[in-house]
């Protein structure tokens, strides 16, 4: 077991958390494609046809042998011979011979021996089956040619890619109606504490309400996992290690909120330590809030240990648990509800920070007449969910920073 | 009904299009806390009581008065009497006197006489019942006071307020579990188009299949609304009018993705007139693509005609469709899966763009060495869907420029 006092940062920390885990093990499931969006495709796609399928016009004009308007100018038309109409959504029953046009629409097939579409606005009718031509049209203009959208048997998605809206759209493109996905992990939370009680329950005094499983499984939700809140548990070693056990035997991942005093995380450390191999890789990371984070794999399962203070809870679960979510799905990418959003502003007022941590300041947005936001630093002692809640963002500060000043342009990551 | 040569700017009209809309005429449901992730409070929500409720401790430390620490230093500690530990969870069952002191842990509750707490490092155990207090301690020091994080009645959020995962503990906290938020408006789709073909169709020549059902239905829902699928109608006047009307009256608003000819886009705004008063407000947007969008109120809701061409479809989608769904959730507030995510990146070659127009113009990142992303253009014919399933997000060319230069700093809206 690691020491809190050797202290991680927090991107070897993540990395140490990661690299621990086997890969590849995620569940999958097959889906409809209606159901698809915001899922990670579990192996790669190819394409099973040609996009188009067809050479299709893109504009309203008329289908022709681009050799026929060779020259062809206001001064000096080419005459072609109107031959037919291509319906909408069938194949012309008709060819085109040398000399000969026919009427297309944006979308449609166009005849056999023609090679080019000329919009009819560089057209006139000179008579009801002839018209004038009055450009040359190069070979292939305003056309889509068969698999210039998508080749047949090409890579469509990667194994690992989330899926947007367009994606969903390109599937039906290509008459894929369903398709396999990564299941979405079951992660457990637990929350430890004598102090806390359920939010239907009315604290007495000294108790409070749990706030944690509710924030955790926003979260967890929110990154593409399934949370099962598994309650609230006394701080007693035994208790803790039985509920843990349980609840990690029938989830892929678990996530216990310890109190916040020394003694009862340490509880919680001893309790990690004790539910698989190898057991507790990081104890302690360099930042603030959240400092007393663990992060540790129990044979093959990861488990993360935060702290009670909810405010630190929350600033822990972004940068390591909704990471831990995505590399369950089988996914680098951001799930789209949890994706960094991210805006530049300035900063209303200086922050000191300890060179040697990593420290995460909520802030609020101020849109006045500047060009970019003010970033308001929204204080508060780090047990009060509210800071969090009246803020918009975090603002980090470097560990090799003393503060930021005012008037600094920082990125503010939303939430 | 306005005439598609007079081009609308597209900030005047999505202006137009909402303010013609009534207001606050969504539906309201009642849901338990956990599901309301994402969801709109329909009223404003004050806290029910003070939060905490009772002095807390911040730090494992000792109660004390602050009075009794006064000059202290570590060459003249001040000594005081432990009387107890306060027990987590529950109310001290004694109170101190001058000279006292008692045990207390982070999130605990102080004794009644207490007004501070010093933390533990900051004093040493000269007996079993007695500690020295190595520095002078500040009333209030280390405490947080009744109601610091909300005072009881306060405003916890507005009518409107998108709920994020903090938002979610938040409410726990206050014992809220569960609470009313706007019912998520269905939007009707109808794909028009005599070529369009449902995916599970193999498509004749001349046909393909339907990209605009899917794309638009993923987009309302990570928007927060219900899609609501009608299917493909036929290039008919009289049936589309029919489908539009019924599908009109059995949803919140209605989408229609017309075919891509002029011929056939005239129909679609025709029947759009027909549907209810005032009808087309908007006929042709200063855009590419997506310049024959319909934007229109018939009878109190919604309507909007898009391009049939998928990538234009997506693109007007995304300026005027989801603004419309968050409307009808009556936030202004970004749904958490549609925020407008963007980071700054470097044009990697010249796009040129018609001045008097937008353009939107999907480029793929490549990240690097330099310290911003490389944004490469993925150049393709307007219907190719696969062109925004390559690219990583849309970078817009104002009106009044007459393109981007290669290396320009540029905003990236990502998708």
């Amino acid at each position: 077991m690691v020491e809190l006092f050797r202290l991680s940062r927090p991107e070897d920390a993540l990395e140490a958390l990661l690299s621990a885990l086997p890969s590849g093990t995620f569940r999958r499931e097959t889906l409809p494609l209606e159901e698809a969006l915001g899922r990670v495709c579990s192996r790669e796609i190819r394409s099973p046809q040609a996009l188009p399928s067809f050479v299709r016009s893109t504009m309203d004009g008329y289908a022709l042998r681009a050799a026929d308007t060779y020259g062809a100018s206001e001064g000096l038309p080419a005459y072609l011979q109107l031959t037919g109409e291509v319906p909408m959504g069938a194949a012309p029953s008709f060819s085109l011979k040398k000399g000969e046009c026919a009427l297309v629409h944006t979308g449609g097939m166009i005849p056999e021996g023609s090679d080019a579409v000329v919009m009819v606005e560089r057209t006139q009718k000179s008579r009801d089956d002839e018209i004038e031509v009055l450009r040359s049209v190069a070979e292939g203009e305003n056309l889509v040619q068969i698999g210039e959208d998508v080749a047949a048997g090409s890579l469509v998605f990667p194994a690992g890619h989330l899926l947007r809206p367009q994606d969903i759209g390109g599937l039906s493109a290509l008459g894929i109606e369903s398709l396999e996905v990564a299941g979405k992990p079951k992660v457990a939370i637990i929350s430890t504490g004598d102090e806390v009680v359920p939010p239907g329950t009315r604290p007495e005094p000294g108790q409070v309400r749990d706030i944690n499983s509710y924030t955790l499984s926003a979260l967890i939700s929110d990154a593409g996992g399934i949370p099962v809140k598994k309650g609230i548990i006394a701080d007693d070693y035994k208790l803790i290690l039985s509920g843990a056990k349980s609840a990690l035997e029938e989830s892929e991942a678990l996530v216990i909120s310890a109190g916040s005093s020394v003694s009862v995380r340490d509880v919680t450390a001893e309790v990690i330590d004790e539910l698989g191999k190898p057991g507790v890789l990081v104890h302690g990371v360099s930042i603030k809030p959240g400092k007393p984070t663990i992060l540790a794999v129990c044979d093959g399962k990861p488990v993360i240990g935060l702290p009670g203070n909810p405010v630190s809870a929350f600033v822990a679960a972004r940068l390591f648990l909704l990471p831990l979510v995505r590399r369950l799905l089988g996914t680098e990418e951001n799930p789209l509800n949890t994706a960094e959003r991210s805006v530049r502003a300035r900063l209303s007022r200086n922050i000191a920070s300890s060179a040697g941590r990593s420290d995460y300041v909520p802030v609020r947005l101020i849109h006045g007449k500047q060009e970019l936001p003010e970033a308001e630093p929204v204080f508060g002692k780090s047990n009060l969910i509210y800071t969090l809640i009246r803020a918009d963002g975090l603002v980090s500060i470097p560990e090799e920073a003393n503060g930021l000043h005012r008037d600094d342009e920082i990125t503010v990551r939303l939430f």
